[in-house]
């Protein structure tokens, strides 16, 4: 019996070797998977990058290649550092609040007759709004590519 | 006089053409910053994502294109996907104290004779412990590999 190419064998129309780089990590049900990272990287430096790497490690790698591939494609301009300079900045707001709110306990503790209103919600987690115009904070761009 | 070649066709051992895509982006000052993204992405992708975007946006690209770049070299495993891994833990670490903040100061306007001891400073907003093993909080694998 002939076992099917790989999903990079397939796209690079080649026979599928036994010993392929790409045939565990890049499985032919999901060509979309090869032909993401191929536009990015290319076949042999994402094959380089498997090779120089231990096999417990390598569909890990393959996962991470893929996902930064994807992001590349989907924001050519920013890719991942997109999504790093947005949690870069939620973390930012989250810690003002934060410290916003201690600064009330230490005054209601010293004040125990006072009563603080609830914070408003100008906080939100929302890990979905990515938008490009929200990747460039200043403080984020300074801190990452110093 | 003869301009100097840009750091990506010294690399390349090419002539610098005037309309050269690289050469305002990989100086010749600089020619670590091209090796960084040439040993990653190859010349001809960098090349392909630069000449699809507008003269405007080409710059930030490079910047983030090296930035993603050498995060790769320095953890090829998981590359710039270890600081979202660990910066998303950082947000959740934060918002989680936030919400117990926020209980803390609704039971204190609920019963302002008591006192709340200062919150331990279990969190630490330090972005440079960037350790691998801390990369792969499962919450976080689960929402960005998904």
């Amino acid at each position: 019996m002939i076992s099917p190419r790989c999903a990079a064998c397939k796209y690079l129309r080649r026979r599928c070797p036994s010993d392929c780089i790409f045939s565990l990590y890049f499985p032919p049900n999901d060509p979309q998977r090869f032909a993401c990272v191929h536009k990015i990287y290319g076949a042999s430096n994402v094959a380089k990058i498997l090779q120089q790497l231990p096999s417990n490690l390598r569909a890990q790698a393959a996962d991470t290649l893929y996902f930064e591939a994807q992001y590349r494609i989907q924001d050519p301009v920013y890719g991942c550092v997109g999504i790093i300079s947005q949690l870069y900045q939620q973390l930012h707001d989250a810690e003002s609040e934060l410290a916003k709110t201690q600064a009330e306990i230490a005054f209601l503790n010293c004040n125990p007759q006072e009563e603080v209103q609830p914070i408003e919600a100008n906080y939100s987690a929302n890990f979905n709004y990515l938008l490009p115009d929200q990747y460039c904070h200043p403080s984020t761009q300074n801190s990452w590519f110093s």
